[in-house]
């Protein structure tokens, strides 16, 4: 098996050496910024949206980025060369840095990490059964690496007998931690909340989808009574129907006919599954 | 100048070696807890209490402590000996581990540091102002590595002239990112607020003092006309006067008689300043 290549500030290192030191700003006071995105074929998918939110979210927790998004996009290019992983997911990380004080900021860490990921074409038929919970994520509409409260949740989660947990602050619905949410109602309007969310980069090619009624609005944990469907999207899931919220089926229980429709055209924009 | 050694997983290393890698949970997910006591003449100051919420806080967030409490303090004791800081702050971290799908926690890394501290004697004096906002931590009873928001809000902080922020959750006050808020009324009671919040091991060490009207109790924004007094409470401040609160003064704006003598009866109680 060949060896795996990260990056970190610019030098690409063997993972086993991917270290920083334990001063720095993520580890004690998890603060830090991220994205997330596929590669198809050593390609990477929709790459300018996600350096888009990257260079966003840096500067709404006030990080530089130390490198130029030609720079960046450079490394990534670099990286794909190496590790020659075709389908694959890079994670592009900034952190705090190496704070004097241990709270205030200092020269962000830059860490680019690259996995092999084969797509499960098997989730879709299998779909999500979501559980709901009260909380609302701090700086929702930044891509911070806080999942302080989804991962404390996993026990809850499982003792609900569901996939992943679905937020709400006091009623709203928001998102789940790592995608965001739909329903198709009754006169087949397609809704995602539309605010104190992250801005996923698959909602927003599906609010783009031509030909369809999709739109971004409020929805109440009581809306859920009576849709026709469900689904979330993400980068990694692309969209996956939810067949049932606290327990109870939505719509037939079954992936609905929007969501496949919306899936088949996602994927076809993205050039394919693999 | 002599090395400084931190300990890794129960190993000293040199500060300059003390990395863990970047798949670590802490750097992917902000997902850890800490704990942090000073020492004085190289003696820990109420280990003890801090060990027990240490156990707690990973307890909660369901990191295991591979390290027993013996072997826990038997790496402080070999620290301090090896470091020969007499006056410092130890900090005690446990993370997610090197997790193999980046979001499910595995085995934590334990990762202990040590830094000088020299107590800053004229910081009673000079006081704190604090400007108010509305936020309630997730998991305010564990001593997370989560400051996100706090870190974000310093450029807010600044803005209003302020030292500090002081967290409300819809009026009513909490705590501050790193200290627990105290007000004196005009009756002379000493109330901090009760619930969800860090309950900080000086704030307990407070409310166990004899003779003194201490409680913890709801305190609402609009409480705040007409205190007589404010104080913080720290592992690292002791206790510090808040003199002014979104540029109002507290009370007459100055240090106040009740802060210095429970400032006085700890700094007593810890066996001195430093």
């Amino acid at each position: 098996m060949s060896q795996i290549y990260a990056v970190i500030n610019g030098q690409f290192v063997q993972e086993q050496d991917a270290k920083i030191s334990i001063n720095d700003l993520s580890i004690q006071r998890g603060y830090g910024i991220f994205d997330y995105f596929r590669t198809r074929n050593n390609e990477p998918v929709f790459l300018q949206d996600h350096l888009d939110r990257f260079y966003h979210s840096a500067s709404v927790v006030n990080l530089p980025v130390m490198q130029s998004r030609e720079e960046l996009a450079q490394l990534i290019g670099g990286l794909i060369a190496k590790n020659n992983l075709p389908h694959s997911g890079i994670r592009i990380t900034l952190t705090g840095g190496y704070s004097d004080n241990g709270y205030t900021p200092a020269t962000p860490n830059l860490l680019i990490t690259q996995s092999a990921y084969t797509f499960n074409t098997d989730a879709f038929e299998k779909g999500l059964r979501l559980v709901t919970y009260g909380h609302q994520r701090q700086l929702p509409q930044v891509k911070t690496i806080d999942y302080l409260q989804s991962i404390y949740l996993q026990p809850f989660i499982l003792e609900h007998a569901a996939d992943d947990v679905l937020y709400h602050e006091q009623g709203t619905l928001r998102e789940c931690p790592r995608s965001n949410f739909f329903i198709v109602t009754k006169s087949n309007e397609i809704i995602t909340p539309a605010d104190k969310v992250l801005k996923g980069i698959t909602r927003k090619k599906i609010l783009g989808l031509q030909g369809l009624d999709v739109k971004e609005g409020t929805v109440m944990l009581e809306d859920l009574r009576g849709i026709r469907e469900a689904f979330i999207s993400s980068t990694t899931k692309v969209v996956l129907p939810v067949l049932a919220i606290d327990g109870q089926p939505v719509g037939n229980g079954r992936p609905g006919r929007v969501a496949a429709e919306i899936y088949r055209r996602l994927i076809e924009k993205r050039g394919g599954i693999e």
